[in-house]
């Protein structure tokens, strides 16, 4: 889901963090009492999927009650309250990524709709590449868009559908999206989900004593102590209700023609949580084979230690460590309490950002030759200051790894990024990026070493098992807006500037 | 501009408070730096109108800025920051009537669409009589709003209008929409006004240094030093706009079949604030003079003292003791202190609800025959808390006088009101009523009297000069919805049931 | 109370205001179930004595309960959670003037001290002396302060006392304190009051069915229903507590050597409320005297109306009409909806401040000569913008009549006031003062007129009845600080600035 | 610094948590611009030690500036208005422990006073043994407290004490106290600190351009940039300030007897953070050793991985999996976004509390048999949530291994702590504890072994080198509230239940 990226698919960046950032995790559980104390339970487990904003609509057999706030899940659906304030035995719910200032709460999700079928809610993640070309043609004839995101688009096609019932009015609305989508609904009797063609965003089905669940991933079903199922299928559409018997069923509908999955090698990279179980695969297996592999490509003969960027870099560094028998120690501290930003003071301190975050084990560095491990190298500032603060805790020398190939190429599918230019990989060779970092040499995973840490035993080019982009350019689907974009950089959006 | 109010028309009324409760007043400007910091000003003058939410929208030129909230205009517009909010040289606001519960955000104005001729904001005083017909039309047709006020309807018919500009678009809505309205509207490059055929609630235009501005009253005007200009006619259209030569105009149209003016005589009862001028009448005028004719068609010869119930009787009971010749005291003091309800000691305090707001001044109650005043009965709950702590501070005797005709009917046309049977008027004789309220005796004025004080010989039977339909039962147009509601009560407005 | 006017008596006034302020107002009841709710209610109706703080002390049996907070009493005592908060069976409660910035929380009352003779929280309206120079020496003596209020000098005065009971650690501090005090206590068995030995601020003793009261004014009384005992008397200490039977009983100590009571008489002309009874007078009565001599003294036999500035001029306006047999108009609409500060347009509004409140009723004034009359004036700044404001409206001749006389001298015994040369009586002419105002005349009733209105057939020039030291200079006390104050400005009351 | 745990020792202890708490975190700085910034970032450093409240006094060379608050250092102390709030150049900060409830704003440090000598401000690490029997002699001779704080002892035997300057006031009230303290102290124109005799607590010296600071742990020197001196020394008082050619200096003072340093063993168990150093040694090397001894002493040798309890349990967990050569293994994954309880929904959840902050990873456990490594066990509460999630997750074997001996006895030098009869190893054999924790066997550290890590040969029992009293129950000091308390449990601390 996404809004203003219409306009400029970068703008939500966070340079502040210099990190990824996902596009939202859904949940939806149905034929539960407590609905929604689940489903922000579920929401609390996806928190790393979106911090900006979070939002549950829950059906109580007459009426919708949603809430959608800015923060975490934590400050708006933990207490008591939550059971009165969204009653219902089905609920369904989003996380949003943060951002810096453009956040505007009329985009929290889930978005509702009082269609001619009755109530409808509806939770994205991913973004949809002609959102804005439908947008234009639906305000011509009519249409009032209650918010920038391109989630909308979906309720208005369905608004307008002349098919008579809503799983049909939903599917007509799908077949006239392109891009990335994992989505979860919510009817006056129903659950739908359903993924995009090529399965880019994730989606799991769990089961919670006979009450099906969709969630972005296994770790919110851990997290109630639901049972995982299975993935929802690439193209798939999930209808979860009550049959003639009083039985809640879970039929599956494919309404699309039969494509290869190609789901985001990004969620094993870098989004899922390490213990998520992504389309089959262990999420910090995966990380540490990253490693593994790395140490291989990469290695770093003269080191004592191998450190990790905490916390992302550490099932890497494990793999890396135990691949390249070199000894792994905590040299950088990670502190948990951060949050607000603090102001720096005018006596200059050296590192400001990453001391927020990062603390330097000087007694673990000193004298050392250290590999430092992280997950992904972006824009590489914040890199560059955890090097320097490696070297100025007294570390001999610092051989920067990266359990990734170099990010050169942007996302138009849900993933927060600079623009090209910012990205340092598409702009410097190995040796610039080693000086800029400070860093004695940096190293990088190839994209066959990548797929290698998947299970495959390359990439194949003809028909690529991921999307893998960022790396490559090579897009999976056609990217009808971006191509508009180049042409005319003027449409308007919407003339509300915010609302409150 | 009403919402759940389509379901039951009077479910907003505050029985705590046993008063009428108007629905809104509105105010814009066009060409004025600070648009929005003057609007600010004119919606507190208009504050008595509406206690439960504000808003307004700015256009800078290239964007609209909206606030809406909650509470008063002075908790959310008063500072600095409004200039940098809600930057413009053209505004709307709104501010609108307080309710127990039943308030959303999603019902607060000026509401905003995207048109397909550019923005458009819109704030509304009155309610619509079709608006629910329309609105089940319009659902049909694929139409989703994101309100459940009465107003949107009128944006929805403006979206999906075939016609060109926005001014025609408003038009076109406007002939399909029936009941009572005083409209502001901000576009691109226009400030839009209407009041509807029958000219039932007020809207007034005005000056300052060349900024045109149109007001529900013209004490709005007083506040920012404005000049009052003229009242805007039944049934016109006024748009204000610049001219080729850059030159503010305001045109007039009359897209309605002219019908004679009927404006709604509650503004000058109780609605207005006393220092306003309502169609060429003096508001604070018109009270004393329904007082003095209270005091022939109701005099109460045996009594020392004219006491008003404070400040809604202070005008009339100045009238009645002037006419009748006794002295007026201020045997009630009132409390402005107040917001929260206190809550009662397990002790219980007599009156408790009434001691909140008012306090007997016993040294002047005391052993005297008290000509108790005030503006109108509607339930009789609070009259009757005043009567007996006017007799527990002494009183010998208390003569409770109404300065207008028994409320025995509804309002469909903005007015917040108790159902027919709760109104004392429309169940007791007047004796009952006394024995109720525990006066020694309880008069009221004659519709005659009514329209004596309004400057007429008598009411006109055929076509009556005022909307007094709550005193007659003589409704000026038809009840579309109204009718339908007695049909049936199943119409689901909306199945959401709040939004945050 | 005070705290930093210790260094400057008048920095506390409020110059937007341009009215003087009272130093707050004090209620306490012993032997209620529920007593923090009565204590909350009256509270509640001793607002207009002060609306920068409150507070409330309750007793459980074993634990106090104290809750301060700045704001007004309806924003932090008035829900379902009070009793909770606040158990007990006695309470006692503060409010406090409103002051611009200067406040801090950690001197709002009731203060508290856990002595060696048990638990005890005290109120003070009013304001000592010699607090300062008690201050001094007690710091030198070991004493840590833990506000700058002139409370807690009693409080640490009792701490170190030698005498053995709390009534008598009590007493002894009194003995030590000179200046203006009405207090209310609270200890672990017995609510005390006292008032000092000339009776500057009042005190009156209520009772609700069996549970004495103690209240700054008889309205506190009325508005939880409770029976008007008498005034408590200049010099008296009371001792409400059960005696060996379990009766609760009321028992009263002269401590002081006999004086003649001096009660200030800006009670009368100013703070309290209308309908509160100050040591046997009606005070809506005394200030229709002040406006009936005011007729007599100061006529404008060509004016046409008699208009109020509301609210604080009614009652004079009310007896000046009467008695000058001149019609009596609201001329001058106040608007309630007041809080905050609205910011100024870049297009400046003339007469600003006053127009927040007030508001011409121009069709009252047009082509008039109107009597305004007020209850006093202090720096003339919102006086001269009203009468700019009746000009505007069309008024031909405006007539300025004060119903005090001239104020030109500072007070120290609880009362905020601007410094004496902003006093507009102490520095100009009448000629000059009308010139100021834009008034076609300025009258002030006499001291002696004063005295009348009272009830007295004159002031007594050698023990005068009254504290009136502000309009004649008289000051009824020694005035210890403020004598040292001329001496030496650099005594540093705290070096704390202030505290969270 | 503690407070209502003079009555009961352990009534803060979070049952829900489950672990220790420390006491506070202290800093201080002298001779910057910019003091209280910096102040910010060091206690954000030691955030670790106190979530409760957090607190700044600065000092601008005229005025005392201080807040204190509830809730954490980046709430409160991180935006740009810090630098205007809290002016100066010298600063001294706090952060305090977090209990459920019992919490109250008057107790959170710095504590201030006005002293006969000027303005000093007092922060406390640690709690004093005999602060309630001072208490009431001082109560008795009239001192009133504003506080239940042990800390406020302090203030008040300065303020009384006859001694001239303010270093000798202190050095007097410290000679009368007993028990734990690190301080930092402001006055007028010094910074001080202070080590108790023994040094239990710790505090370090730091420059940080000249400027020298005194802080916890040196992980608040890292914050900013700050260079390390030295540690304190147990019985050392340093005072800060310029000297007669105005170079900041800082003097030694020993005021007690020489005593052999005991400092807690816990802060290396426990407390510190990892990268901080206590009197000389790496925190994170001693905890990494503590695991290596404890592979050696409690091996496991069928084990397939080594996995910590995260985060406390890493360093241990990584010495352990390298002495014992079995892989070490991410096993269980944190929940970084906690803070908020979420409810429970009513189908309840197994291990609700510990999922809210642990997961496990299934794929890693499954079929395993797992080494947990956690650095201690307080009531075992959490541990046996946790073991259940391991096992339910599929592991086959769970031995847990504690890097640490069985805590026996409680603590009274700050630290909170269940009651003895709730500490599971105070209580239970190891069978039992195996049972109770569902883990196939559990095995402690030995005292010598722990002795060990730090350096020693072994515990010198005669003169052990640290305080290790809540695995031998040897305490360093007098006991002398705790003895009192055995005798009587009546004496009330306060009366006031709590203030706002």
């Amino acid at each position: 889901m996404t809004e203003a990226r219409m306009r400029d698919p970068l703008w939500c960046y966070d340079p502040e963090e210099d990190r990824l950032r996902d596009a939202c995790g859904v949940f939806a559980i149905y034929g539960q009492e407590d609905a929604s104390v689940l489903t922000a339970l579920g929401l609390h487990a996806l928190q790393h999927r979106g911090q900006e904003g979070c939002g549950i609509a829950a059906f109580d057999g007459e009426h919708y009650h949603t809430e959608r706030h800015l923060g975490l899940v934590g400050d708006h659906f933990a207490g008591e309250s939550v059971r009165a304030r969204l009653p219902g035995h089905a609920a369904i719910g989003h996380t949003r990524y943060a951002t810096q200032g453009g956040t505007i709460l009329r985009n929290v999700q889930p978005l509702f709709a009082d269609l001619p079928t009755g109530g409808f809610a509806i939770a994205h993640n991913g973004n949809l590449t002609n959102a804005r070309a439908l947008r234009q043609e639906l305000v011509r004839d009519g249409a009032i868009f209650q918010s920038t995101s391109d989630t909308e688009v979906i309720l208005q096609l369905m608004a307008r559908s002349r098919r008579r019932t809503v799983v049909d009015r939903f599917v007509d609305a799908l077949q006239q999206i392109n891009g990335a989508y994992a989505l979860v609904c919510l009817t006056d009797d129903m659950v739908i989900g359903a993924r995009d063609p090529l399965g880019i965003r994730p989606l799991v089905l769990g089961d919670l004593d006979g009450a099906p669940i969709l969630a972005s991933e296994t770790c919110a079903l851990d997290m109630i102590g639901a049972r995982f199922v299975r993935s929802i299928r690439n193209g798939e559409v999930v209808v979860i209700r009550k049959n003639a018997d009083g039985r809640t069923i879970v039929e599956s509908k494919t309404p699309f023609p039969p494509m290869q999955q190609r789901s985001c090698v990004f969620e094993y990279v870098y989004f899922a949580r390490p213990d998520s179980i992504i389309d089959g695969r262990s999420v910090y297996n995966v990380r540490k084979r990253l490693g593994e592999r790395l140490a291989i490509e990469q290695p770093a003969p003269s080191a004592d230690i191998v450190v990790p960027v905490p916390d992302s870099g550490v099932p890497a560094a494990l793999g890396y460590a135990a691949a390249a028998g070199i000894p792994y120690e905590l040299g950088i501290v990670r502190n948990h309490y951060v949050g607000r930003t603090f102001i720096q003071p005018k006596q200059e301190i050296r590192q400001f950002k990453v001391r927020m975050k990062h603390s330097a084990n000087r007694m673990v560095l000193q004298d050392k030759s250290v590999v430092l491990v992280d997950d992904s190298i972006v824009r590489g500032t914040t890199s560059e200051q955890i090097v320097r603060m490696v070297r100025e805790a007294g570390a001999r020398e610092v051989h920067f790894r990266v359990a990734c190939p170099p990010i050169k190429h942007p996302d138009f599918y849900g993933i927060d990024m600079p623009t090209e230019r910012e990205l340092i990989a598409a702009t410097m060779s190995l040796a610039d990026m080693a000086k800029r970092l400070g860093a004695d040499s940096v190293g990088f995973l190839s994209v066959d070493g990548m797929y290698w840490a998947l299970g495959e035993r390359e990439r194949n080019p003809i028909t690529p098992q991921y999307a893998d982009h960022c790396f490559t350019g090579d897009y999976p689907t056609e990217l009808e807006d971006r191509d508009a974009d180049r042409a005319s950089k003027d449409f308007q959006l919407s003339l509300l500037a915010e609302v409150s």
